[in-house]
């Protein structure tokens, strides 16, 4: 079993990444945080696979727990099942000597921490992530959130998990397309921090997904750490956090002109990666060791992660681009790379896109390649 | 003007305490912050009453403001209510770069301070408090929540403000059950940590609401100072903080066990200070000074504040204590004085109060004397 630490002072904690973890929760948590009440939360995909065992071995190590099991989907990750997570945290007598546990992927992380945090002003919370997506991104830092009619993660807060328990074998039964979801985040960490892990990725693609597997504890461990190592720094996402937006404006434009329905959060960021890499070849080639852009393209086709732009209106994603950065109230930073493995912000705007966008180069870049 | 620094250290702010500071927010808030977009939640009672002063400060200054009245009352302050407040946030666009003015008692102040804690992870708050309690208690210390079906205060977290200003002449329209709701955290505040307001008190009672007046601004200054230097050494309540809650275990049992709409919070804790006084006095006497129960009597009689216990069954009373402190998860810690001024801390339980309510000779001793 690995452990990696995430220095937050008096909010630091582990993350423990092994195969098998699954089955001795229970053991874990009375060893590091104690016997305690645990309420764990999952939904109606990931409960039938995984909750029995992690309430057998809650109960073998002599905590006190109650499931609370809600329906799959993002619009559970929404206010309106608030009122019935708060319920099941009365009806058990969650309190702050007790504990949330989350087990699922990035949807009920993200809602069960929620609701953790605000809870009698914030009780302790630990993470159980299923998906590949959560167990290298959402389940470490701390974001936490719901989404409103208005827009999604509106309403949220910074508050960490005080135990994150990564089972790489849950990944098993990850349907492809959460699979996929996943390996564009991954994609995104040895881009911006890990050359290692981005050659390990190289190497490991063209056996496909089972290679992947075959290396997953080191790809994992690779992800947690780099995370690990920025949240410190920034915990609040004030300033070195934004790198993890490599990508992520123009895939999040993706994302809310497809209405959240096409492409996959992951999908979505490989898209903006391989536009962003090569607008800035084409704008600064300065600023980017030569061929990067490539080497990524040809990782994305070997993970079969798309890059080409979807036939969106160039207006509606530049307008998507200007509300997000609205939204924020923030200046748009463009996050860019200098080579595989090392990033940097730039100040920019919406026009940075603009050209590619509206023209269609972009396009025809990504599509022709 | 006053200032008052709470000395937080990354979260440090500071409370402006002057008559007529409710028309100069707007140019306080460009000093201080810079100019923002700023939503003002208010209610329908405040609203009407200074509302329109506030806007017009604020579009004096440059501010962007736009206000949202909501219904005045407790059931306001509940779950239900945050849609509302956060369809009001996207509407007007409120960004971290801007801020949330909460202008009211603590109904308004809580609710706001939550919506502005959750709304994008966190946005700047700022609190104008209108009435006594608000003033003395409510607006410094980062407290906020919303009620639960299930129970007060339930859905909350810890988040201080960015600015709190204290205008004392918005006293001048309260209404006197709240007036007399706000002199019992007036008369806590000088029993655990302040005798010089005690006996500023004791001096200024005799001749009513319009003596207290005469003197609010160092009666206010007072307590602000003493919460904000307990509030600065304890600000997530896990130790010295708990003293703020003298009288507040029989109190809340009391307001429990009436429904919330019998004595107000005030008067609760003036009913549960007196009896914990008299209880030490009759059975730890050799811990607290000759007298000081006597003392404490005598201002809460000169203010008309209640003392004597209200004819609710003794076992009632000891469950609504039990829940308190299960619901808390913590050990019940007793405050008691050691003299007018100084309060400590004692591990006990609901016992502790078990046999003066029991035979009722509490009762007897505080409707008797």
């Amino acid at each position: 079993m690995e452990s990696i630490h995430v220095n937050l002072a008096e909010r630091a904690y582990d993350v423990l990444l092994g195969r098998g973890l699954l089955g001795c929760v229970g053991e874990e948590l009375a060893a590091r945080l104690g016997r305690r009440g645990v309420l764990v939360i999952t939904d109606d995909r990931v409960g039938p696979l995984y909750l029995q065992r992690v309430l057998d071995s809650l109960a073998r190590a002599g905590h006190r727990a109650a499931p609370l099991t809600l329906p799959h989907g993002e619009s559970t990750k929404s206010l309106d099942t608030l009122p019935r997570v708060y319920a099941a945290l009365a009806a058990h007598g969650i309190t702050r000597s007790d504990l949330v546990l989350a087990l699922g992927g990035g949807v009920i992380g993200d809602l069960s921490g929620f609701a953790a945090a605000t809870w009698m002003r914030g009780v302790p919370f630990v993470q159980l992530p299923t998906s590949l997506l959560a167990q290298v991104d959402a389940s470490v830092g701390g974001k936490v959130a719901v989404d409103l009619p208005q827009g999604k993660n509106l309403v949220g807060a910074f508050w960490q998990p005080s135990l994150v328990l990564i089972d790489p074998d849950t990944l098993e039964t990850l349907p492809e397309r959460y699979w996929r979801d996943g390996l564009g985040e991954v994609v995104k960490t040895g881009c911006i921090l890990d050359a290692g892990l981005f050659a390990l990725l190289e190497e490991a693609a063209p056996q496909g997904r089972q290679g992947l597997m075959a290396r997953i504890d080191e790809i994992l461990l690779r992800c947690v750490r780099a995370k690990a190592s920025v949240v410190a720094e920034d915990e609040r996402d004030t300033g070195r956090r934004m790198i993890l937006n490599f990508g992520h404006t123009l895939g999040h434009a993706v994302e809310a002109c497809e209405g959240y329905t096409g492409h996959s959060h992951g999908e979505a960021v490989a898209i903006g990666m391989s536009a962003v890499a090569h607008i800035q070849e084409a704008e600064h080639p300065e600023t980017i060791a030569p061929g990067a852009a490539a080497r990524l393209d040809a990782l994305l086709d070997a993970l079969s992660l798309p890059r080409a732009l979807p036939a969106l209106p160039a207006e509606a994603l530049l307008q998507a681009m200007s509300l997000d950065k609205k939204r924020a109230g923030d200046a748009l930073r463009i996050i860019l790379l200098r080579r595989i493995g090392e990033a940097f912000a730039l100040e920019s705007s919406p026009a940075f896109y603009a050209r590619y966008l509206s023209d269609r180069a972009l396009t025809r870049l990504t599509v022709i390649r």
